[in-house]
């Protein structure tokens, strides 16, 4: 390009942000620019704020601007009930559906033979000392419906039997879901889990 | 969301960045915090120093860390073509082609009756100046093919008729493109500019 280093250099950082490529970086940057005191500057700021002040939750893996984040310091939602999510983009998925009132746990990933994850690098020890300390009822099995996923939480339910009730989310059809566009994976589960009405 | 009020802040920034929507968002503020060091603190810094640096070159108009552009700094490019487009993402998407070897006018706009756009605010005085200043041979017009972008153009040639050879992209079919694909105006233009093999 022809508009200096420093906005290259900018442009190439933000075309790694997920959902934008070197196009649309480069039109973030133009208006970035464009819009230098409302945006640029504030946002600058704030990408600084929070590099310095966020970090992972040390009981959940939330991320959090402090050492406990706000779902783990609400005395209201120490329920009994924990449910496990793979990654923090999961947790604001649970939270955004706005029903669940329990405290969560983030694995941070799922267990991989091939990319050499265990047990240790998941946070599973921890939850395991959760479920003692805490006076869970209930461990809800959040993860995602892919093979890792599924491995994983066979692998927590093995860790957690017995010592408390276990349970998923259900599988069937999304809601607004149309049956054409469905894979046969969910039809079958949904059939097999079908209700009275 | 959950994460604390600087987070959310984070994602509702950057939601308004063209090609970011909430979503995307809510990614790019994960994979940030994710990559502390190598990704959000290098952004942060540098879109600070983007924000103190960078500015409108007094010459041309394109975005630059000094006061006059390297463009407008290149002896070299002093060869008296001056290429007049809307804005910097033109210049830059004409840069990129790699085949003009002048210097650029960025208008930084085009007239607009509805939006009170009128020559003044669009830097076609500096136009006039620059090509009686600067030794302009040639003013090509790289204007878009939209109405207002044509009616700028036809202003500018008005203003300058006379001083100088006045040329502007030429229109037809895109390299690669697909006639059964393209409007009926573009197919009508190719068909008036028609060559001789």
């Amino acid at each position: 390009m022809s508009a200096g280093r420093d906005i290259d250099a900018l442009i190439e950082m933000l075309a790694k942000l997920p959902g934008l490529g070197p196009r649309s970086a480069r039109r973030a940057v133009l208006q970035l620019v464009r819009k230098r005191e409302l945006l640029l500057m504030p946002l600058a700021d704030l990408m600084h704020e929070v590099a310095v002040n966020v970090r992972e939750c040390t009981r959940c893996g939330n991320i959090s601007e402090g050492p406990v984040c706000p779902i783990c310091l609400d005395q209201k939602r120490a329920n009994g009930e924990l449910c496990v999510v793979e990654d923090v983009a999961d947790l604001w998925a649970m939270e955004r559906s706005g029903n669940f009132k329990g405290r969560y746990h983030v694995l941070g990933g799922t267990l991989s033979a091939l990319d050499a994850v265990g047990p240790e690098e998941l946070r599973i020890p921890d939850l395991v000392q959760r479920v003692e300390d805490e006076g869970v009822t209930e461990v809800i099995l959040a993860l995602n419906a892919t093979i890792d996923g599924q491995t994983t939480a066979h692998y927590i339910a093995d860790q957690l039997e017995g010592t408390v009730r276990l349970t998923s989310l259900a599988q069937g059809v999304p809601i607004g879901g149309e049956l054409d566009y469905l894979d046969d994976g969910t039809i079958t589960a949904a059939l097999r889990a079908r209700k009275e009405l």
